[in-house]
């Protein structure tokens, strides 16, 4: 048992130090070695978890997918306001752990990267931009779009400029903050809200996003 | 002069090959041996017009920086309907060089690996986003900006969409294609324009963008 916790933690260090690596220096640059090196881990005891970096990578996708699923179904679950609501805490979830999580921020490159290069892995941006449209589709349906404010064209425009500050914040954190996203939503909401319903949207979020983040912190890596 | 001339076409091949080089394998991996078996050119003829793989990339990113520096002052210049309007023409004109032009597009990506990594080469996001405060300051002042609406939360929103959609078509080419980029304006503009101008105003550009596209394909690669 306690040889199983062990074996858990070690693989735990494992997936944090790729992530870490593969943030610093992408995944092409990054070696296998900097990533023992990193976790504290000798090399036979990384090849006992992982077979190669490709399998570190999918590890670290694996678990940036895990916390798009917590942060979409649980910012579903428990937001008033209806579905602009839920879309608009769920984003904030999302930048939160971009912001704050290594492993969710290199899951999300990496995933970006196999994509590009067709290679196998988990589409993260094709997985938001889906859960984003079936969020506004619920929005239409309930009546709190905007009339002729088409679902599509308003899930385009947001997973563009979500991922827009997801990439930019890369370079300056700024642009992955709080203030960023709900000066955005400052913004779109009022075009996006059927009328009657703009008052009751809190473009901050309404902290059914906190609760499931820090749900999804304890989930994923923290 | 027609040394000059085969000179300046060798050249021309080099910054070609090493783009194309540079967008379908990384920067990281490209190899200059690559580049210089696509352009048709020895590995001596290469080493005549560039020291290295760096110099090559800043060759390929300072293309770009022409090119949007074109795109930029040929929209201010032709477009009717105010600043917005040259907002709506340049950003067309924009994606339409990052759809086309292998140059344009490798520039930027590089561009954005190397503000990553903090070294010497140009900003192209940032010099966009600079780009687009201005003309949205603009707007405010020559009263074509709807009131409550802060001329930097709108270039935030622009800035982080139209690289969300240059990121996101680098995966799949719809999300760079002139409709995508309309829908987005038909979706944006009733907030951002002041009332009584909006009808004014041409989502999907008014040909002016088409005009300084055509000029600055010319001063690029085409």
């Amino acid at each position: 048992m306690i040889k199983q916790e062990r074996a858990a933690r070690t693989r735990e260090a494992l997936v944090r130090a790729a992530a870490e690596v593969f943030a610093e220096q992408g995944f092409v640059t990054a070696s296998i070695a900097a990533i023992s090196r990193r976790a504290g881990v000798s090399a036979g005891g990384l090849h006992f978890h992982f077979e190669n970096k490709a399998a570190l990578a999918l590890a670290v996708e694996d678990r940036a997918a895990e916390a798009l699923r917590c942060v979409t179904v649980g910012g579903g679950g428990r937001a008033g306001g209806g579905s602009l609501q839920v879309l608009v805490d769920s984003s904030h979830a999302l930048m939160a752990l971009l912001a704050g999580d290594v492993v969710v921020r290199a899951g999300f490159e990496l995933s970006a990267e196999s994509a590009l290069a067709r290679e196998s892995g988990v589409d993260l941006r094709r997985q938001w931009r889906l859960w984003v449209e079936d969020v506004l589709r619920a929005a239409a349906r309930e009546g709190s779009l905007a009339d002729g404010v088409s679902p599509q064209d308003a899930a385009r425009a947001v997973v563009a400029a979500t991922v827009g500050l997801q990439v930019l914040g890369a370079v300056d954190r700024d642009w992955v903050l709080p203030p960023t996203l709900t000066r955005f939503w400052a913004l779109l909401l009022p075009r996006l809200a059927a009328s009657g319903t703009l008052g009751e949207l809190v473009a901050e979020g309404t902290g059914a996003g906190d609760e499931s983040r820090t749900l999804c912190r304890g989930v994923i890596s923290d």
